[in-house]
């Protein structure tokens, strides 16, 4: 029987033995923390040899390039062949930069608002109104972007196959919707992978504005939790052959494959793109740090070598993912009082709550000394207009202390029902 | 006797030998680069063993943190604390970021353009005119960057203590003077060093834009061609104690130390610019490699050990800086047709022609395989009134290729000069 099916005495019985044990968990002065997307330090070991690497004496790339030297905006070929293969994009729209990805989404949008990009009429900051298509829930950190540049967040939701493509074809009907942000392989924090369906019709779709733009965040492009890898869709070929080559800004990078914030970023797009940008990163700087660059391709050694990394973190996640769909299903299910995702890759599961109560949950295991990301964060503007969604970061803690949060997220979770159903 | 006093006979016997000269040059083949200040293999193989640094188990900071993971926007203490040291600036003042410190500065610019600083009623762009102040000669990847935003640069001439005063304190009278490029110490590319009255007055001049900024950009703090290392003027002490805390944005970095695009870039100025770029930073991304500033502060251990690498840099630098003093003394010396800079720093020396004849000495090394920085490259939009500035960049090539190459350029400047004197 659900929570809102009790009555009103069961509803007090049952609202009174979880009090019970939320006070329990209260007094264990717990310190854990379930936020952020964090490589566990057992993850982090698995890339160990990489802080010796390239080494003394190993300088120069496989085409003759000394990596301690200036030069090359587009990174080196050793890195981007190997990421080309990976990812099946020809290597000559493959470019490798610095650490972060993030740091390229942001100069791409920030270049097109302060001079247009390569198909712009009139840079953005000079429109009136620029708009963005948010599907959500979503990643806090794209959202702050759109939002430090005052852009209007228009949300669409997710379904199980991507953003609800109905709803996009009629935003971007409107000349003032300029883009877009998608994470189109296990999504954060849905764990959604955009269906074949989805890649082929947000390349092909008509777009009132000729220089609009996906910033297809492929994050977790091979982070698989199973034997298998994604299926890639080359939404770049796709984009050219429907007639818009300049659609998609691809980026990925090894963040959560080698280490998190020192790994490398990638950005893959059309020539056009490429140049565009290059033209602004050129004047911004010289090029990306190539010694890091050497270092992770020596370290790789070929593509081979990231999907044997990757099965490694899948060993190690794996279980953490299981442990909380575990405790969701033994505490929460039946009760009425959550759904959650069940992803096979990245890095989150994406829980709802009943509504209204997200923010309270948090709140509650707060109180409790579990961190959890903030209520509203997979939302633009931190405002989720049901108050029900909580993402969960099960990567960071080992798997005993995740046991002990989640149990904790569970009691906090019921306790707000609780009160919700019995107010 | 000067090659202008002579008589026209003497002068046609001249230049016939000159061409002579020349033509004999052309018949070498030569190919030969003094366009960019780029160390040499010679001093990147001073820092190898940074390529296997910090290693394999060496992954935390002295305080604790590791540098695998994501966080800390304002680097690690242990590579701050180290430049807090060799540059007496305090180290809450001193932030390491990634390998470049043109893309922070570029960054500063942009950010005031879009947002406004600090200490900005107005963001730049919706300003009628930006007006920059740009010492020439100077660094042309400074001036793109004024260039790209479309301000107005506005030249003040280099003395031999710095940018000439009464100038500066003319323009930043005008409210749209919004800033000030500076190389400070051994300046690319005249090798001068603000002298401490320059320094001073900088830091306490009224100007008329509350939001006004000196980027000081410290490239070559450190970089002495003798024994002695120059005085660091802690020019954000002046200002603060002159009531203009926010004056300045301070920046070096280890690109000509240890390796150049792949070193540590820092950035120093008060609180609250920090502050305030921190909080657009923030949004662009997570924070710097803290892995590549690890095995930095590993690789230097404390000050002394950057000192002692500088020593290491002079030693190998000043033979090629002699080098090419010389030649130019002995074949340039008496003619009258040219002047150069003596620097006891930095890595370049700051040539003048003739009158009108850098860009036709540029074209004639080129045409004998002799690679020189464009004419004019160290002017706003490249653009020098007198067409008579040549930047020389003697680091990169062995000595032996360098004595052929300024031997070369020699020939050049008197084969132009030659032929205007004729003309």
């Amino acid at each position: 029987m659900t929570l809102q099916d009790l009555d009103a005495k069961a509803l007090a019985d049952f609202t009174e033995e979880i009090s019970a044990k939320y006070d329990e968990l209260k007094a264990r002065n717990l310190k854990l923390d379930l936020t952020r997307g964090k490589p566990s330090a057992e993850q982090l070991d698995f890339s160990e040899e990489l802080l010796g690497q390239p080494g003394a004496g190993e300088h120069t790339t496989a085409d003759g390039i000394d990596v301690r030297n200036y030069g090359g905006l587009n990174g080196i070929t050793d890195i981007r062949a190997i990421y080309s293969e990976l990812l099946g994009i020809p290597v000559e729209q493959f470019w490798a930069g610095d650490a972060s990805s993030l740091n390229i989404m942001f100069d791409l949008i920030l270049a097109s608002y302060v001079w247009g990009n390569n198909d712009s009429d009139t840079p953005w900051k000079d429109l009136e109104t620029v708009r963005w298509i948010c599907p959500v829930p979503g990643y806090d950190r794209h959202f702050t972007i759109t939002e430090h540049l005052g852009f209007e967040m228009v949300t669409v939701p997710m379904t199980d196959e991507g953003p609800d493509m109905d709803a996009v074809r009629e935003l971007v009907r409107d000349p003032s919707v300029k883009g877009m942000w998608t994470v189109p392989v296990f999504g954060n924090p849905t764990g959604v992978t955009f269906s074949e369906r989805v890649c082929r019709e947000l390349a092909e779709m008509e777009t009132a504005a000729k220089d609009f733009r996906i910033v297809w965040d492929n994050a977790y492009a091979i982070h698989t939790l199973t034997d298998e890898f994604p299926v890639i869709h080359n939404v770049l070929d796709l984009a050219e052959k429907a007639g818009n080559p300049n659609r998609f800004w691809f980026m990925t990078s090894t963040s959560k494959i080698t280490f998190a914030g020192a790994g490398v970023a990638f950005f893959a797009s059309s020539k056009e793109n490429l140049d565009w940008y290059g033209a602004h990163a050129g004047v911004r700087g010289i090029g990306p740090n190539k010694v890091n660059q050497l270092a992770h391709a020596r370290f790789f050694g070929d593509a081979d070598g990231v999907r044997a990394l990757m099965r490694r973190h899948a060993a190690s996640l794996a279980p953490k993912f299981e442990k909380v769909l575990g405790i969701l299903e033994s505490r929460l299910g039946g009760h009425g009082v959550a759904t959650w995702t069940k992803p096979e890759g990245g890095y989150f599961i994406s829980l709802d709550v009943v509504d209204g109560t997200a923010s309270r949950v948090v709140q509650l295991a707060k109180e409790a000394g579990i961190a959890l990301t903030g209520a509203g964060s997979s939302f633009p503007l931190h405002e989720d207009p049901d108050n029900r969604n909580i993402r969960l970061a099960p990567s960071l803690p080992p798997v005993e202390e995740l046991e002990v949060a989640m149990d904790g997220v569970a009691t906090c979770v019921l306790l707000a029902a609780a009160e919700k159903f019995a107010g």
